[in-house]
């Protein structure tokens, strides 16, 4: 048969500091999807790309052990990627499977090696596609074993998400609003906090508006706080703590877009209060780390009927086909969207 | 009976800044030890009380719930002592029995009242009994389950640790090593640095005359650091940590003397590389606080037989009287000792 062009998202240039309109480019290469050979791996068409700030982490220039690999210039950028199995050598995976690949090579169509680590989704009725990047996907797990692992919530307790319509957030947010917390919200716009008090936040509040300090003071103490920003955010967390409080440390927004670091000036208070302050990131809900791994099946049973029932609210905005990357990665970073970024590149 | 005198170590003034000569005060009062009411408690005579420098943050103005109560202006300070029983009320409580007392007012005698928190000790025999306000008291604690339950060491892996001469850090050094780890400690002086190689600490060195940040890049990656310091240490070991370190913040001695807080500039890499950094301090052995507390059997069955071999090394220096507690308190917040700080006050 005729090669099939394969379009992808390809490394382009490294960002000085904020990702610009020429960081990802488009390309294009082909592929014979009846003849290619696969060496005992898998052909997957590419169903739906996950788009998350913490991409950002893999543009620079720096190979750091502690942010992952980086991105090649000049070669497809990766991420969360689901996909359909058009063929494969591969035991356990046949044609029309559909496949969620942590670390998936952001093109049309990808050979993936025997080795390449993947689940097979068993897509539930009722329940789009795309929720599987999503709700049960990774913001999912991080919201779900964050909470499990490190938060310890209680009913009774206070939590404090920042971001909190964001979609990690807002996860966060109405998980720990089931398990009997007050919620206390933040985000940068008075949209998002309308959002946020339709989810059923407690107290949703517009940071830019009003003083993080001040609000916690007068809402607080609290006994969790999940951070995605850092700096003057966690100050005043760590400033309205209870005693014995956890801080999931699951985003650094300002870090990863290169702001001045904010001198955090009340760092003590870990040692006063006894405070457990621990980083989190969804490799640890799905990769088999000691200590740090999940418990898929517990996460999959409770989220599922939440998300058939419509009794969680989870959000998305969705780009149209790989072209989009630079734009979609530009909108995840920047916050100024509404809902979690994925891109729709096929349907199956 | 005539009365008897009963000197007290009286909190005199709020300090500025550092503890000065007059912060606290040798005042008396007197006792009828044969007849004073008891009213279902217990009469103490004192034989040893501890100096910490923690002691520190309960002489601030704030009292503040994070940091525990404070000291009353003209009451006697308290902190843990260990007393001699010379009648009891109290059932389980015998008249020569040994108690350690976790919040025990600095006098010569104390009615305890039938609702102290308080443990018989049993002093093994070829053990000092000052020992049980050390190695076998919360400094002992404190390294013991600070280690345990937080740091998680692992045979083969890499600790730093701060103070690493002082009462705890030495401790924490010595169990470390024990447990297979390769030992990085610091102190600040040369002496001190001996003291550590005697230990048999791997790498011991002079924070005032080497950068610790280079140290830990030619020794490390750390996966436990010990901290005792804050600010610029812990910048370094933040900067050091393997992915999934942990960090212990025991201690915040340039806080505790009100020394202004560091830009720390580093800690999104609590995300990157998903840290654990967790306040700890004597508190959490010894009360029982969910998720908190430790298993005293287990630490008195591991510490006794080393301390009784000689295995273990620590070292205390010991004041004489009562009257000596402003001394003791000074030296014990400035580090310029070798060894833990304690006053005798009687033999049993």
């Amino acid at each position: 048969m005729a090669p099939t062009t394969n379009g992808s998202a390809t490394f382009n240039e490294v960002p000085e500091r904020s990702v610009h309109n020429n960081t990802i480019a488009y390309n294009k290469t082909s592929i014979d999807i009846d003849d290619v050979a696969l060496d005992g791996g898998i052909l997957a068409k590419t169903l739906y790309l996950s788009i998350d700030p913490h991409m950002r982490l893999w543009m620079n220039d720096t190979k750091d052990a502690a942010t992952g690999p980086g991105y090649d210039l000049g070669k497809p950028i990766w991420g969360i990627g689901l996909a359909s199995v058009v063929r494969s050598d591969k035991e356990g995976v046949s044609p029309g499977d559909i496949i969620y690949v942590q670390i998936y090579p952001f093109q049309e169509y990808n050979i993936l090696s025997a080795d390449t680590p993947l689940r097979v989704i068993h897509p539930e009725p009722g329940v789009p596609l795309s929720a599987y990047v999503n709700v049960l996907g990774m913001p999912g797990q991080t919201a779900f074993y964050g909470l499990e692992m490190i938060g310890n919530p209680k009913a009774g307790e206070t939590i404090y998400v920042s971001a909190g319509a964001g979609t990690v957030g807002s996860l966060v947010a109405q998980l720990a609003k089931a398990k009997g917390l007050k919620v206390i919200a933040s985000a940068g716009s008075n949209d998002k906090v309308e959002v946020m008090k339709r989810m059923g936040v407690d107290v949703a509040f517009n940071y830019k508006t009003a003083d993080v300090a001040d609000v916690l003071v007068k809402e607080g103490p609290i006994d969790i706080y999940w951070d995605h920003i850092g700096g003057p955010q966690l100050e005043a967390a760590i400033g309205a703590c209870n005693l014995y409080a956890r801080i999931i440390v699951c985003g650094a927004l300002l870090a990863f877009n290169g702001a001045p670091s904010h001198h955090v000036k009340n760092l003590a208070e870990i040692l006063y209060k006894r405070l457990r302050v621990q980083g989190f990131m969804y490799w640890e809900a799905e990769v088999e780390v000691e200590g740090h791994s999940g418990n898929p099946a517990k996460f999959i049973n409770t989220l599922t009927p939440l998300v058939k029932s419509g009794k969680i609210h989870w959000t998305e905005q969705v780009f149209d086909g790989i072209e989009s990357a630079n734009r979609a990665i530009v909108t995840a970073l920047t916050g100024v969207g509404n809902g979690k970024v994925v891109i729709k590149v096929a349907d199956p």
